[in-house]
């Protein structure tokens, strides 16, 4: 039992399905609502990897624009991260949205169980060997027993209400102001800008959309923000001395987001587990949190099928240690990239001249040193699935 | 006219006299204060070859430890970081009061004019272009005109309240117990050791000498540290599961010293110049100190040759903008150590469990990317001398 078919359920429902094992995907909203909802858009390279060898990638590999690289801007200055030549490995931006259309459409192909539009759905027994989860569908009550119950609901789900432990927790000092426009890419990479007046991020969802990023008060209100003094703002900030143009274009979506770090430990309690925005979110600075769902439910995907193979459960009790391991690696680089690129001066009372001397040392140090640029690209492409390491 | 007889001052005359510039430089203490005042023992790649190529490094190749690499200890497990593989460079442990008895021997066989033992500095004019220094000695008041000062007078000295500036500052919530000891060194390299109880650091001075150094509070009392007590607490931060036992000894030398950052800018008004201590000072924990006050009268002698041979003040007029460039990179990296490697939980009241967590995250990558332990390893060897960027 899946609870949301969000990227992490579907992907989940998807890898078990492969290795013979049966499950039901209980999503709130409707189908077209899942597969339009606007939300990540960079692949790590083993996110492709994965939806290219369980065969879902076939779409992606065409449509999706194969990056291997980004720009870091600096005081104006146009510093290249070359992630082929630094890992050997690449990215590509290719949304959220049609990721989740291409396992949608690849669960319905093999007979998979999505349910939508169900209605006050909640766990219960999650802490004995019988699980089970109510709903309601279509005016009507229901009940499913489980083996095994997945929260895969998002931050705002229920599910991670069921899962007793502790919460980790940073809100930043500010908010990314967001847009779609209709307008071509300025620049074949992402360009990621730390300018005096704040952070910006110029970004793509295809040849004919660009999703651009300004960093901008928690308490900035839409109002204020025409669509001119939008991309006025965010020329400015993405100026640079190589004489780069913003192509502008009809914006058809603009919103505030708060940034915040968020884990909550531990990732289960009985036959519950949770999974992706459920249990940890990340600033958008790192391009992490469809990645990181991924990469727990392929955790999880494997101990599910160990137990339903074996019933060994040696794989689902060390999933919460081991999925962890990744969440704590990626919340540090997606705090390190926020805390490097976004100004704080203005934004956070308690950040001193000393602080920004020392957020601009490290800046320069990173575009500059071979070795630092390079724990950049490694985190920034998805480091391997290995550690030694515990989470704590 | 150079004020302070320490690595910075000594090193700066020995440059100058090496292009033919001559100097006089004044020391506060008796000859025999300054080359027994122990401080720091590490000297980076570059400080290595630079006492050596201009003829005073033969003590230091026969005396000096040559360390490649160093041992970072987290959890009680050893991980070594390999200078030499990393980055082709290595380290030599050397007592900076060493490099001082060397610096003195040679200026003084070389006719330098070193005045020990002068009292009430004073600097005038330093807004002119002749400035003038008066002090007293065995009793006299004595008054000299000079080109050029340099203040390299240390964080206490006079020197710096005559260069108008701002201040950038960090004080640590923590101080370090350190203790010298008559016992053999209990590792080829220095150990740093980051344990729940706070860092540790296991250092050597010389084959019967080692040098230790505990995390405690501000405010401990070193009345409250029996030897015996220091050596338990040693042991048990710095214990591994190598079953690495610590040799313990006398104990002749016992102090507590608070940890801070804090530079200076600019580092010249006028015809006065602050090099070292004087301008900036750093926390110990990436043994650059004396590395970065030599870094500084490196450039400053090339600058002060230029002006004697051409009159081109050039050279000066960047002085500030190249030093400091060096002065952030270092300033950075001994924060980013301290801020790794110590327990804030219990010492600093904002510090957090998210704060704890990204902590741990960031040194376990470190031990475990390669390209994450080289930026610790070309660091801590020293950089090279070359930077686009300005200081700003």
């Amino acid at each position: 039992m899946i609870i949301g078919a969000g990227p992490a359920g579907l992907v989940l429902s998807h890898l078990l399905h492969l290795q013979g094992v049966e499950s039901v995907v209980l999503e709130a909203r409707d189908r077209t609502y899942v597969e339009s909802r606007v939300r990540a858009g960079v692949l790590e390279h083993g996110t492709m990897e994965l939806l290219r060898e369980t065969g879902v990638g076939a779409r992606m590999d065409a449509e999706g624009l194969a990056h291997g690289g980004t720009e870091l801007r600096v005081d104006g200055r146009s510093h290249h991260v070359d992630f082929a030549e630094l890992t050997g490995k690449s990215i590509v931006v290719y949304g959220q949205q049609e990721v989740v259309k291409d396992l949608i459409g690849r669960r319905l192909a093999d007979s998979g169980d999505l349910r939508f539009e169900v209605g006050d759905v909640q766990i219960h027994d999650e802490d004995t060997d019988h699980p089970r989860v109510t709903y309601t569908h279509e005016g009507t009550a229901q009940s499913l027993a489980a083996d095994w119950v997945v929260g895969a609901d998002g931050f705002h789900g229920s599910s991670r209400a069921h899962v007793p432990g502790q919460v980790f927790d940073r809100q930043y000092p500010f908010a990314w102001l967001g847009i779609l426009a209709h307008a071509a890419p300025s620049s074949a990479e992402l360009i990621y800008a730390k300018h005096d007046r704040g952070f910006a991020l110029h970004s793509m969802r295809s040849p004919v959309v660009t999703r651009n990023y300004l960093q901008v008060h928690p308490d900035a209100d839409l109002a204020d923000w025409s669509d001119e003094r939008i991309w006025d703002e965010l020329s400015t900030r993405l100026a640079g001395e190589d004489g780069f143009t913003l192509t502008r274009g009809a914006i058809f979506d603009k919103g505030i987001t708060g940034m915040r770090s968020f884990v909550h430990e531990p990732m289960r309690h009985g036959r519950l587990l949770l999974a992706g925005d459920a249990a940890h979110i990340v600033p958008p600075t790192g391009a992490k949190g469809m990645n990181l769902a991924i990469a727990d439910v392929r955790v999880l995907s494997h101990a599910l099928g160990q137990w339903a193979a074996t019933g060994s459960t040696e794989g689902l009790d060390a999933y919460s240690d081991t999925a962890l391991a990744r969440v704590w690696r990626t919340t540090h680089f997606s705090w390190w990239m926020t805390s490097m690129l976004h100004r704080f001066d203005g934004y956070d009372a308690t950040s001193t001249p000393f602080d920004e001397r020392v957020q601009l040392s490290q800046l320069r140090y990173t575009v500059s040193s071979r070795a630092a640029m390079t724990t950049l690209a490694e985190n920034y492409v998805g480091l391997p699935f290995t550690t030694g390491w515990s989470y704590r």
